[in-house]
């Protein structure tokens, strides 16, 4: 790793967040497999769809910047899923399950709001002005998506898992 | 791991946060040891002193719950807190390694943003009215520090580490 400059780190995150898009791309099939609640299941399967366009957009941005296009492992997000995989091999009723996997994906969403408001923050300020604009698209569909899995862990999910602890 | 209800999963995560907290109290001296700006140094210490505050908020939930005060492995925080070391050891100027610290501070927040919303959720649904707001109090504390942090890396400190490219 080289830090010498911010461009430097802006690159460097890039990679983190490359990384990261992969590792997520690998572990939601399981995750809508997993979900009981057909909104859920949809509303990750959508998840699915916006990132495989999130990570074509950094794979624009490295074009930009003439830099290859490759990650490095992102430690955060390996130990944000490897967490989400434990709740999942756990024995659970539905509903406790869903809710558990809204719970896995919302850190997962947060982990990539700060991430990617970091870069696009970064972009800004090395006058990177497209590519900005690029990383703050995918920042408004994190902030999207972490709002419908609220929404319905909220009104639907939750309230049904309080069921069973009765 | 035991997760038959709601009631379950919201102990569950409550260790997990438990066990972040501590992490967090162990790696943020380094990071201020860190940490160049003056300002900087001051946002992370005195998330310090808020950081205990929230542990010991956990323990009156955990008392209220009447559930042993212990934590479980969060990995998602190790994972985020064992990235921030890798680029703490890197060799970068001043104003670089401060943009980095930012960053990996927000990772933190951004985690503990998304754990405390959910906890809070599970609590009010469970109808812990008082457990909830305490649960607030932590996500508003939470939310406050990570809005500082962008303030301070909008402001100055990446300015300053845009003028190392040049």
């Amino acid at each position: 790793m080289k830090l010498q400059s911010l461009r430097d780190l802006y690159v460097e995150e890039l990679r983190d967040l490359y990384n990261a898009e992969s590792q997520i791309i690998k572990a939601l099939p399981k995750m809508i497999k997993s979900a009981y609640s057909t909104e859920l299941r949809k509303a990750l399967d959508e998840h699915l769809q916006v990132t495989t366009r999130q990570v074509e957009r950094l794979e624009r941005i490295f074009g930009k910047l003439d830099e290859s296009v490759k990650g490095t492992t992102c430690k955060g997000m390996e130990g944000i899923i490897d967490e989400g995989k434990d709740m999942l091999d756990e024995d659970a009723p539905e509903s406790v399950r869903d809710a558990a996997i809204i719970s896995a994906a919302q850190r997962v969403e947060h982990y990539e709001i700060a991430g990617y408001g970091t870069v696009r923050t970064y972009a800004r300020q090395l006058g990177y002005t497209d590519q900005a604009e690029l990383l703050q698209q995918t920042l408004e569909e994190e902030g999207e998506a972490d709002k419908k899995l609220t929404s319905i862990a909220e009104s639907r999910v939750n309230i049904e898992a309080t069921r069973t602890t009765s």
